[in-house]
């Protein structure tokens, strides 16, 4: 492996501004040029490499916006080794210096052996480390000790649109030759123990509209008078989540997983030092004070949070305007056993009845726009048991066996689909700031983690 | 008078982007050739003018940015003609097309005798319909019958910086010849009627910043164990006002003038169609139901608008974020007799409440950034009268007597400090949308204002 060529793409992919977020077509044309990218750096390591068309998004406004084309590539076919396939994703959330980055969002910048930029950690660091890990036993002119396949997608920020198309369409064909899934889009829950993952929250994702008319007021000549958008939405917003974190929408508890005995000492043997985390998190005060209340509640209960406003003012500043239609944004991070259809149907009743008490002339509309699955891992599979074995090789320790919080809807796809082992093995710190204006990776992780990947492909081969 | 040369005119106005709302110096720079521009024209009619110097504007992150310079001019000063003084301003509200304008808001666009453009009616429109009227005698080589100032500025939607020290220092200079201050900065309301307005509401403008910390956080690895700061702002803005409007901050209606019985009556005598306001308003219903209860609660009630959240996600699709530090921003139209110290301190102490109330780690702050006081006028003066006669002579009608529910501080400050009487001789219809997306003046009230401004003189000429 060499890390100063991994680093140096590493640079380049984070200077591509490949957000799949906001619906822009500009944008999206950068997303298309970072699928040319990586597509190229795979066919340089002698990997067969498809682009596969994967059609077009659909916008609210009838627009609609090309999705970047799946990259399906593999190396090596040889029906005596493993095949594992890495899922991966070269989409990053929206970033802009002025959102309060210190550096800038798109120009990888290393400081005191932190290498910040958007998507360094989420999620273009751990592909490269992944094909570090590939490129290196080609530099070593060594053979491969497993088939290798890539799922390389540009649409995981903005709910993983065609994937799941691709996945079923492929059932047998790619993907029926694969007998490992391995996907690296989550942190580690300590800034120097790895750690193992084997559960996620799914998430669904709600907007609600109140419209009075298209246009804005000026407060003056009409403060008074309306029942204003903005006092209707504040007032939905306000009656989803109590200040304890509670949600209060009735029954959305009602399909939550009991908490076994089992399970609660999972939580005990996890090392989270609660000071460290508190202060790396750089948050005064968490809602719950021990190790195991604050894991439940990352991993294994519900949370909802309210992301912002659509068309409201949010400049600097002060406008003396009443905005004629605005649009809440918020979600609820889904655990087992929760029913997604249930939840939509929970949180459309709840806001009905909360809006019918206003008594309001306005209209209001709520859709869910993103509804994903929890997952769980069956950790009884070889590959985790090898991914163990090789993190006791590169880093001389036990992982932490943990759940993550967010969503990485494709893990569940993949596990219904395919049916077959589903592993996260994630390679960034706790403190790496996914979706932050501080994004990074650590050199180290994305060395060690390239190590990693390599040492992985040889457990992988032995336990076969 | 020529309205096409005037026309051509309000064309290279609107054209200039002068946005005093948003803090940045590339609008700021804009603002100041647009001084520029009317300096220029007032020098062409021959007037005496002046650019005073009004300093910079200190900005909360410590930066500052140069205020325009404010206009004074005259034009004749014979001992023996009254001198009316016309106050107006350069200076817009932020104004993109992707905010939902359907034409370009910097380029005046003339559909159906309606000219469409930021600043059109509030308040490049009425300056330059002034303006014509002076030039109207100057093209027909006649005397004018009244002497002429001007003080024009450029910071009104920003609250007027620096307007009121001019006022204080010129209090003894350019004011001392002064009898008669004139407004044009609000609307009828009416299509068709036109008004004299005889008082305003004031405005105290109020950001509550709620932090947790300067980053975001991600809502999959955070969701659950955070006290939210959007969570705690959407309370702390869902406590401010009921769905019926009323403002739920304690003692904020102590001081409110009680309505008197002749007060009743001049809402009695207003020509306001509830259906035609209801239809050109384009809303669907209002929160009052009679002409009266509407137009007190515009004009001589307090009322409470949400203007929007800084800090939160507001562009289109889907972040899952949770904001780390959020400022909410929210006003107060204030009325006789209310006290803006102790609006604030109001405001202050009921966020206060039910920020403790929520038991929140987050930190809280709270502060009044405009503070301006309501205005009502004497209507027995002269000018009202001499108004009156050229509302007569133009338009055949008399006009309707009115409130302005918005606020136009100057006419308080001018009415203390030069205590000379104040008139507010609006020109621009109901349905002009200041501040909105569809902000416009419609051909015929230019340029039927423009000459109900040269009747104007004429009638001041005759009274004095």
């Amino acid at each position: 492996m060499d890390p100063i060529v991994g680093r140096m793409t590493l640079k380049e992919w984070v200077a591509v501004e490949s957000d799949s977020v906001q619906p822009v077509l500009h944008l999206r044309r950068e997303l298309l040029r970072m699928t040319g990218l990586a597509a190229d750096r795979l066919r340089n390591l002698g990997a067969h490499v498809d682009l596969v068309d994967a059609g077009f998004q659909q916008l609210p406004d009838g627009q609609s916006l090309p999705i970047p084309p799946i990259i399906l590539a593999e190396l090596g076919n040889d029906p005596k080794k493993p095949t594992v396939c890495f899922y991966g994703h070269l989409d990053v959330q929206p970033a802009r210096q002025e959102d309060g980055w210190v550096t800038d969002p798109h120009t990888l910048t290393e400081v005191d052996g932190k290498l910040y930029g958007r998507g360094t950690t989420d999620n273009k660091g751990p592909v490269l480390a992944w094909i570090n890990a590939v490129s290196t036993f080609r530099a070593l002119d060594e053979d491969l000790p497993v088939n290798v396949k890539f799922v390389i997608e540009g649409m995981e920020e903005a709910g993983s649109l065609a994937l799941e198309e691709l996945v079923q369409k492929e059932k047998a064909g790619f993907f029926s030759s694969v007998d490992y899934i391995v996907i690296s889009d989550n942190l580690w829950i300590s800034r120097r123990t790895p750690a193992l993952t084997c559960g996620t929250r799914g998430n669904s994702y709600f907007m609600v509209e109140v419209k009075c008319r298209d246009q804005d007021f000026h407060s003056g000549t009409f403060g008074g008078i309306l029942n204003e958008p903005m006092a209707d939405l504040v007032a939905l917003l306000g009656s989803l989540v109590d200040s304890s974190g509670r949600i209060l929408i009735p029954g959305i508890y009602d399909h939550v997983a009991p908490v076994t005995e089992e399970e609660k000492r999972t939580y005990e043997a996890i090392d989270l030092d609660l000071e460290e985390y508190r202060n790396s998190s750089q948050v005064k005060k968490f809602l719950f004070h021990t190790k195991e209340e604050l894991l439940m509640h990352l991993w294994r209960y519900p949370s909802l949070s309210i992301h912002g406003i659509e068309g409201a003012f949010h400049e600097p500043g002060a406008k003396t305007v009443i905005p004629g239609r605005v649009i809440g944004k918020f979600s609820i991070r889904l655990v087992p056993h929760m029913n997604i259809s249930v939840v939509e149907k929970q949180v459309k009743q709840h806001l009905d009845y909360i809006f019918s008490k206003r008594n309001s002339s306005n209209q209001m509309t709520v859709s869910m726009t993103l509804g994903l699955h929890p997952w769980v891992a069956n950790i009884r599979d070889n590959q985790y048991l090898a991914a163990k074995r090789a993190i006791k090789t590169v880093f001389g320790t036990e992982p932490d066996m943990i759940r993550d919080g967010s969503t990485i809807p494709i893990a569940k796809i993949f596990q219904d689909t395919i049916q077959k082992s589903v592993m996260m093995l994630p390679l960034g710190a706790v403190d790496d700031g996914e979706h932050s204006q501080k994004e990074k990776i650590n050199r180290w992780n994305y060395i060690e983690g390239s190590k990693l990947f390599a040492a992985f492909f040889l457990e992988m081969a032995k336990l076969h």
